[in-house]
């Protein structure tokens, strides 16, 4: 039903590569404060050079993106994007420049290239073939791009309060992130776990001391250590009373998606250097405890001497970094609470709370007609089943920007297993990068169904 | 009774001064290598032109100075001091550089002033001193000075091992360390606990980790806050079973003793930052706990991100570094045995232990004639009854070089309560450096009584 669609895709398919090029040049990290704004302005022009109306909303962060088009029907269509990057380092191990996008053996490395400005190329290519084609887009778009994504989204929640009637009503959101697994098969997921990360910070004496003076004086690793020991015992369990009194189980529809999911466990151990999973998990067991369970990781516990040899000395202060995944009904702002109470009632009031972020949990329902689309899409356009993930184990906005007002989520990623997101040598295959294309041309020649109770 | 060498003492001030600024010239930091060579070739060319003969033992580190003197009597003191310093830094914190020894009101600022070559030169003019008044020592001096006491004196077992003969018999050693408390009182110590440092690793995935993966990926850092928990609770009783049963109670006369010794504490906690000591800990309870409990220290703990904000990492690894302070008569390699059959058996085989270093504990016995003349010796000098320690909280090794032997020891510092040992602005009270040049000159002349029972 795409044959025009896919041969306008195909002439355009240096172009779209050159524009995606361009993005990759131009660096963007948030964390670092990192050329936000040039990007914001060069994905402003491609965005108005298509035609989208589109304004830079103002946070307290680089601004949101937001761009606008009309659709033959009324219904409206959401796009979720992120115009920041990771930073490079270690830059050593990069083989090219990370922000001098070089294409080696089919793949093309550069900073981004995955995590995702890959994808926001392809939907700029979808959609500039769709509308030469078809003149108008079948229903009302709203893409909206934001800067932070890979720090958390720490201001977003301001761009919600003011644009709420951009979100709610619309008909589903096509999410970043993701693509390919482990076996090659593309992977739609439809939502995200929630995050709460805190710093817990002790103080003992006014400095470091002789160690001698242990016998009589506090040590803040030991008092830290057992306030989370506390928190979280060898058998896994978070002790935090009422921590998962909101944890909703899936629903059959979820658990019937996790059983089809391919999680190819030992692809995955082979890449993480292990022997076994947590507890020896596998099979059903292992995909629940990652998409299904909350979780509490030290992401860093740092008290006193760490240079070689010994250093006899009682530490002055403890720090850990203490990061929860959260599941439905979960609300980071709830879990603080809880913790608060459970470290006072458990002797530790001299246990400092730092909140850095939180993120509430949203996961999606496989049932949902524009689900269906999606997945259906991808069956024609791969040549093969998706796998359906309810929930991925990380953490986006989906929440706030979509499951608070109801909104389905599906992700359009263009990666694959070895994209390393994050890592050095970030890579994409200009194969998945044009098969992308295809994807997203692909699900809006869906959309212009004439049933709009499809959706 | 010291008339003549009281005089001749203060004769020669300045000279002992200046002996000691040459010392403190020279540089000597054991655990950066840094002038230990040039420092035992000064120290043997002092103690030569004394009329010592000297040699200088190899070791597998910087050599053993061995200072020997025959006296009228047959029979043989020791003295142990060490040559090596603390490192300088942090050195945007001293007034004056660390090794320009500086007078300033009083007082002489230079690394080493305090501990010990301070100690060191006051012992170099009491000698000088008695040798010009008298002709002879009145019974034989055998000295000890090694390079590595700041390391934990990691090689000196190899000297012992060669040179027993120097050791057994001898009637006592002067050693190092101390001086008066917070209160100016003097003090006189008689041993030191022993000590166990080690270092605790535990290894997860090949590196690090999206924190994502922390619902079903080992987490080290947490592994080993769960093993250190399981060696300590929150009460402070050590859990490793065993670990007490070779604590032997102190004696009535080590428990008189510490009933007698002076510890200030408003004046230590005003020191120390802290509103209240371990448990509430004070009075007898707090001396107890300070002398004769043994301990489990963490001195480092680190894993993963310890950067500013949130990152959201699995670590792969996980560090802490640990000392146990030992009393009578626990054993370091036996608490090492104990410590690795306690994890195994509970579930910790993961957790790995290396060793740095380990020195048994000596407690003394204020009873001892060699004890008591060191007492009465310090009454006489210092104008009051000096206050006495049986075993110090803090290591060095008196019981590989006198305790096994049987031989007693006494401390004899020149330091007080603001010295600054390990510190920067490091110093000494020129009084207090005369007043120690006296107490040996006083201790000798105490020794060439003619009643050689009393010893």
């Amino acid at each position: 039903m795409c044959k025009e669609i896919y041969t306008d895709i195909e002439a355009h398919k240096t172009a779209y590569l050159v524009r995606l090029k361009r993005l990759l040049t131009q660096p963007s990290i948030s964390s670092q404060g990192v050329g936000l704004g040039e990007t914001a302005d060069l994905l402003t022009g491609m965005l108005r050079s298509l035609g989208f109306k589109v304004e830079q909303v103002p946070i307290d962060g680089p601004p949101v993106i937001v761009a606008q088009m009309e659709g033959k029907r009324p219904e409206r269509l959401l796009f979720y994007n992120h115009y920041d990057v990771q930073p490079v380092d270690p830059l050593e191990e990069w083989t090219t420049p990370p922000f001098e996008p070089t294409v080696r053996e089919g793949k093309l490395y550069a900073r981004g290239a995955a995590d995702n400005k890959g994808a926001i190329a392809a939907r700029l290519g979808a959609i500039e073939s769709y509308l030469r084609v078809h003149g108008s887009l079948p229903v009302g778009l709203t893409w909206i791009i934001e800067g932070e994504e890979e720090i958390g989204s720490p201001h977003l929640h301001q761009f919600v309060e003011s644009q709420r009637e951009l979100l709610e009503g619309a008909i589903g959101c096509v999410w970043e992130a993701g693509g390919k697994n482990a076996r090659d098969r593309y992977e739609i997921a439809l939502g995200c776990k929630g995050m709460l990360y805190l710093e817990l910070r002790v103080k003992g004496a006014a400095r470091d001391l002789h160690s001698a003076m242990a016998a009589t004086v506090v040590n803040p690793a030991w008092r830290l250590l057992w306030a989370l020991n506390s928190i979280k015992g060898p058998d896994g369990a978070i002790r935090i009373p009422g921590f998962y009194d909101d944890v909703r189980p899936p629903t059959d529809a979820q658990r019937q998606a996790l059983a089809e999911w391919e999680y190819p466990e030992e692809e995955v151990r082979a890449l993480l250097g292990i022997d076994a999973f947590l507890d020896g998990l596998t099979g059903m067991a292992l995909k629940e405890r990652l998409i299904f369970a909350p979780t509490c990781n030290i992401d860093g516990f740092h008290a006193g001497y760490a240079g070689p040899g010994s250093k006899t000395v009682l530490p002055a202060r403890a720090y850990a970094k203490v990061d929860f995944r959260l599941v439905p009904d979960q609300r980071p702002e709830r879990v603080v609470e809880q913790l608060r109470e459970h470290l006072d009632r458990a002797g530790f009031d001299d246990v400092e709370i730092v909140w850095w972020n939180g993120e509430a949990p949203a996961a999606g329902d496989p049932d949902h007609p524009f689900v269906k689309v999606a997945v259906r899409t991808a069956e024609v356009v791969y040549g093969h089943r998706p796998t359906v993930l309810p929930m991925m184990a990380g953490t986006g906005p989906v929440h706030l920007l979509c499951g608070q007002f109801g909104v389905p989520i599906v992700t359009a990623g263009i990666g694959y297993a070895d994209s390393r997101g994050h890592a050095p040598n970030e890579n994409i295959r200009l194969e998945d990068f044009y098969e992308g294309v295809r994807y997203i041309a692909t699900l809006l020649a869906y959309l212009d169904r004439s049933d709009p109770e499809r959706l």
